[in-house]
């Protein structure tokens, strides 16, 4: 299975560890085409230019099978991604850690063609994961 | 001309006499479907469900021509209907104000299917909403 995985990276920055661990645990399902995200976390890409980080993004969204995206902080890219991948037809997974969260927009929270789940321990995103890839293989 | 107009709105506050102004603008080239956005700029929406509000916006962005989108700041419901508006085909204008800005997306900036276009004084955005507009009936 192939995961494009998506959070917000030039926006508000997520949990420097949380990340890591999540794409970590994806890997045990498949690849993970956006592992790279786990290393720019503090840093974003400075040897590409924004055109080539918008055709390879894009790229390897239309070769994945699913769309795992980490909702918690607003973010244009996340959002453009999930729009993007649903009408391209592809299961999404949105996941935000509810005790950091500000109010999640209408347009993620109220659209029944996403999976939307709330976590607040790292290790119950774990879960959502595993329960959400399981159910797109069987 | 049936225009979608979008920003930022649960997440961080838009400028609150910017809008409103690129809003009433935008009413001398046809309809402004969500021109309520105006109203709820210092307090959300809470006399409707998120579900009502994602069908109802969902719908709008069908009907709609075109889609406004400020990107000021990062916003996964803007993000969400880019992602949409460019998968319907629609033509989409995103307006940044730079004095405010954060990076953008590359999502956004390396997207050469949007027309992307910096302002400082909210004079200039006018003027960029005159231009993308009258490219589109032309």
């Amino acid at each position: 299975m192939k995961i494009y995985f998506s959070c917000s990276i030039r926006g508000e920055r997520p949990d420097p560890e949380t990340i890591p661990m999540l794409i970590g645990h994806m890997k045990k399902h498949g690849a993970v085409l956006t592992e790279h995200i786990a290393d720019i976390l503090d840093g974003d890409e400075f040897d590409v230019t924004d055109e080539e980080i918008f055709l390879r993004d894009i790229a390897w969204l239309g070769e994945a099978d699913v769309l795992v995206a980490d909702v918690t902080a607003p973010s244009l890219g996340v959002g453009y991604e999930i729009g993007v991948a649903e009408a391209l037809g592809k299961p999404v997974l949105c996941l935000y850690r509810g005790r950091q969260r500000k109010r999640l927009s209408a347009m993620i929270s109220g659209n029944r063609g996403l999976v939307v789940r709330e976590y607040d321990k790292p290790e119950e995103a774990r879960g959502f994961i595993d329960e959400f890839l399981k159910s797109c293989v069987g």
